[in-house]
């Protein structure tokens, strides 16, 4: 694969995440992707239990063929709430399909014995020498905010790149996004850390849907993987038309992941993001200074709009690439 | 006039306002719709200072035919936060024209020697017989929260539509509209009092902009009257372009006397709408419930879109009438 | 009674109550102290309903030989929440006795058929032209709160002295008062208004105890007034007993009273007194700022202690006038 | 010293602190009590930098003869808030003298080479086999929340102490003690974590005042040693009389120290204590339930009142020890 930049070329990327179907398909992305190289993953509690969500990456890497990238267990609850799961999108599991089954039928081998937190700083550190590392997060903040508590020389070592919060609407609040209002305070630390911090909110991700055609393009090869994946996004497009009433079911977490391959398909503004964490009416809410007024100076880059074409081009193209090496397809797996 | 219905067939419009250049339309548009019977007008601090918009308001009056309009002055501030004005959009005077002359200027009389509360409330008492009267609010709802308060008996005999509010992006605030911004307090008081309550918020009355094309309309006939509501809208086109970068200026107010007269040129959704009162990174905003989560029931009726066209018809046919009885346009006009 | 001041050497006084038992006796003193003159009575929904303390009041005024003081009823719910009533410490009927029955029983005639708040800004108009009249507050402030915000121009002719709030531990609340806490946004307005404020806490009404010494002396006649006073603080000292464990209970809003006739006998400071409205924790908290560190200068002066003896001086000294003219003691009396 | 417990009947504890003045004797009481046994100091960022005061931290552990106990260097600043120190109290270096030297002059050696947090954590493990260790905070609690944040398997192994809160008037702020309101979400993160935790509020602390006669005690012998402890409470006693108008300085810290010693010499309430975090009025308060009428259990031990003669024959014999092993009192000192 002579096309491959060597590592030394790439982006060194962490994926902390809480999978979750578009966090499944966010690490596909970011351990295929050609300019990126997938350090690890971590988990934290957010769409399911951390435990549940640990098993879902497990499952996931190795359907992927990524069973060399480590899997770290992360924080149990956010830092000063109890955890909210989310079952209406993602099922009990956490990772459902319809058919009853789950990601974590496929979860093989364990996750690294230490805290993520612990094991994140390691090995951020020693992948950080030429460039910083980009922690990209796509599940509540917590894991995140104790890092850079615990670690703050790790600053100008990281770019911080999440999927999170909106401008308008939210989703599980009136006008709060899921992973920003499960751990506002958590949200609060990483927006205010002082480390680059880039926020890919819900009015970029919700352009993102996984329409019919992109089915399509999942179904040129009826191999075992590909029918995995066709069956994640049925699931995931079930529950957001009962939910939300959407045709088709945004892809938000992998976004994130691919600013990081290709930031210049996003179109991107830098201003203060505050987040809300007093009031009961908007807890999680992602305060967005777009008219610039406040007295405090830019903390954040927010996307607002992304090339979406080009991001199925990558989100596919790496699908494909774990299609040719997941261990599913192989004559002898026992799946 | 023929087409015009008989008092008893028109709806009854209280109108309580800080003429604003926006304002001054939305009173033209009360006084000479010819589904409405506009009672009286009230003031109250806001765009600039009571003393200031009762002077507008009586200049517009004047000027449009109107004298026999009572008009009565309001509240000087908000329940409990000082009075903010918004010279950057309205000028010094709170009704600027671009050559530094103001709709002041053509104030005659005085206003009603009564305070703003207790006018409307026996005015109101005595028109609110046989069906309810519209309360429109296109300022801080100072006023209207003190009239609720003071005379819980008047819940039933009153509808309270306002321009005001936003489902996302503000205006002077992130997340915040001026007129709920300016007093929200009031605003929570006025949303939670009992009476219905709609709410035309910016994102509907971003879409009823003042482009070339409606400035062509008002330049069908060179009179004085249709030349003051031209240089009102110029005004009001500059500031926009300065402050918001609006390529053709919105016309907020008037939208709420419109849906009083035309609620079916509206789509409309009833929801729960909190006021945020204390985070100092929100107050005044309207959170909506979009998503239909709140233990609370509905306590709001709020726009979502509105029919432009039609709104620019009913507009337009306002100030044309206005235009036929404007002392401005006498020969023998002093001004 | 040559002792008695003429008119114009008493101090005007209009009390603002929501009677229950110690409300009484604040009416008792401001009817009957020679340092003062009564100009009415307003009513607030706090202990019970409007209408129940209205009654109270009526019935209060009757027994004690205050018929001619006018009463008038004020508002029913604090402004920006859902009234809270008191009822495990004055009983059903707002002013109960441990017999069943209630002041209510006495009340004869019927309040002024007028809103309290209008009627107050006449009555208190026309009293302050030599000196500004006493507003004394022992209920919730949404009336004087009222007051104030429609009628600016009163603040120069009123000194507002008020039962309520803490320095330390609440009594309905952790760290808040019942009359504060039951309307924290009124007193937010009453305190940041402009008028003089002095604030009579727990801290020091906990200091005027109805001991078994003071009931001694309200034993001295065996007169049906006497009795009536005396079930009264028998009842209010066994809900005081039941709910708060204290020995005797406090006579809070006789001091507040007791405040405009005999200001020599408090130590007080001047002093910034912030509202909490906003904390679910603490709304209703009257921040005292002790140490002097607040940006914002005084605005209240706080009552830190009293000379309770000369208190209760005064406070029997009234009693004993009121027991000279009580119907209740008439042969003729039919209760 | 026959008397002297073995180590298996003695409490350990581990002391996190920011030395400071007071500190400065609650280590000394933690290191010089027969009922204890201090595993180490931690630092925090409060009344100085974190290096500020871990360097006292080691000075003071050198000049009293304790500097086999490990000192390990925490926190720099609150999770969510900038650091605030408290040099008005503590002089410049945190633990000033009113010569200009400073309790720093004594440090000998360095700070274990590793996080507070983590080694606290190892520590604690590794002594908790038989009985909790008790966690004894004197100053942020920022090292303890991210500690059982990131290791709740720790929370059955500690308890938790702390010096901190008010029921009534604060120090540093009008309702907010200075330890908790440096970091109110720390605190809110303790007290919620589910160890057992017992504040020490300020009613109590002020009770334990360094009068003459306790200086006088400290005069017996007129060694280095005890000269410096002389000066180090003069020092103290100046800043509080000329910042809160104290006669003499309460010695907050060391009671925290000596609850763990002699909790019988407490009377203590168990209650619910909830943190303000979101109000500008009051931040850091503790919120203390002591009328029982919170829906939530009690989550901590409330000290009400010290037996204070019990505490001054704790700590100065305490003191005494310290001076027979001071390395200041040898001949060879050249200090």
């Amino acid at each position: 694969m002579g096309e491959v930049p060597p590592h030394a070329d790439r982006k060194s990327v962490w994926l902390d995440c809480d999978p979750g179907h578009d966090d499944a398909l966010a690490i596909i992305l970011a351990g295929y992707d050609s300019r990126l190289r997938l350090l690890g993953v971590s988990t934290v509690a957010g769409n399911q239990t951390v435990e549940k969500v640990t098993l879902n990456a497990l499952g996931l890497l190795t359907a992927a063929g990524l069973h060399s990238i480590p899997v770290v267990q992360g924080q149990a609850k956010p830092l000063m709430r109890p955890a909210q799961i989310c079952p209406a999108i993602h099922g009990e599991s956490g990772l459902e399909f319809l058919d009853g089954s789950s990601m974590q039928d496929y979860a093989v081998g364990s996750p690294v014995n230490e805290k993520a937190v612990l094991y994140m700083h390691s090995c951020i550190s020693s992948h950080a020498e030429s460039q910083p590392v980009a922690l990209v997060c796509t599940g509540a903040l917590t894991n995140a905010a104790l890092l850079v508590s615990l670690f703050p020389e790790l600053l100008p070592k990281i770019e911080i790149v999440l999927m999170g919060g909106c401008l308008g609407t939210g989703n599980t609040g009136s006008v709060a996004e899921f992973n920003i209002q499960s751990d506002p305070e958590a949200a609060k630390i990483v927006f205010e850390c002082g480390a680059p911090v880039t926020m890919v909110p819900l009015e970029v991700t919700h352009t993102a849907l996984a329409t019919p055609a992109v089915l399509q393009r999942l179904s040129v090869r009826s191999t075992p993987f590909l029918g995995l994946m066709r069956k994640l996004l049925l699931f995931f497009a079930q529950t957001y038309r009962e939910v939300f009433s959407f045709e088709h079911p945004p892809l938000h977490d992998p976004l994130a992941v691919f600013y990081v391959a290709c930031p210049e398909a996003f179109k991107v503004k830098r201003m203060r993001v505050d987040i809300e964490t007093s009031s009961p009416l908007s807890a999680g809410q992602t305060v967005c200074d777009i008219w610039g007024r406040s007295p405090l100076g830019p903390n954040a880059t927010v996307a607002l709009e992304a090339d979406v074409d080009s991001f199925w081009e990558s989100m596919i193209a790496a699908v494909m690439k774990a299609d040719m090496v997941s261990p599913l397809n192989s004559p002898k797996n026992p799946v």
